[in-house]
């Protein structure tokens, strides 16, 4: 079931505020990340590099969950449990570039490695126990 | 085995500054609750009311997580992955309040509900995957 995010958190998540996204090791010990983060529809898309110990999580654990705060109203909080239902390479360097666009103001990613894979998950919304 | 906090991490959990602790779910799903934090010594501080799920979360699994993010510079980031070594009634309503001075600058938390018992959690840091 796919929960609806309110549009006060839809304006806090068009803003470039960094998320921080919790996975579940392969010790049973959760991860936590601070990350850029955007929406389509009612999903949450999030952008990593292949290889890394949050895309290894997901690859064996789908389930995650999303925090964003307002740094001006620590009130404003979006609190996302959800599911990971597409981890693609297609469009994730593009999407890279948006996520660039929005917290950084430029058009292209600069941070880019070489030989590194991008790779663009996209996060259902199961539960939002907090939205301002 | 305990992690050492650099002094620009102190510096920033010394500021009013919302954290995200990472717990463990029953059923093995990733738990994100933004939080007020502090510092004693190398321990992390954190506080909530006895009934609350991080708090269930934490009695079945010891294991978090916690990020803080400089809302005024994103590349500024503390993640601990750490163990809660105590959770403890006593000093708990004193140190609420410590957090309420801290981050709404009032000598007493003003949101106490009837009846409830508050928890001090004191996490040791294992590992500091980020500290800026």
């Amino acid at each position: 079931m796919t929960a609806t995010l309110s549009d006060k958190a839809r304006a806090l998540l068009a803003r470039p505020v960094i998320a921080n996204l919790a996975t579940v090791s392969s010790d049973g010990s959760p991860q936590l990340t601070p990350l850029w983060i955007d929406v389509d529809g009612d999903a949450l898309l999030i952008n990593t590099a292949a290889g890394r110990v949050k895309a290894n999580n997901i690859k064996r654990d789908s389930r995650v969950a999303v925090s964003v705060v307002d740094p001006e109203d620590p009130y404003n909080v979006v609190v996302v449990k959800g599911t990971v239902t597409a981890v693609t390479e297609e469009g994730a360097d593009a999407h890279i570039d948006v996520l660039a666009k929005k917290y950084l103001g430029v058009d292209e990613y600069p941070m880019r490695r070489p030989g590194e894979v991008r790779l663009k998950i996209r996060i259902r919304p199961d539960r939002i126990p907090m939205q301002g």
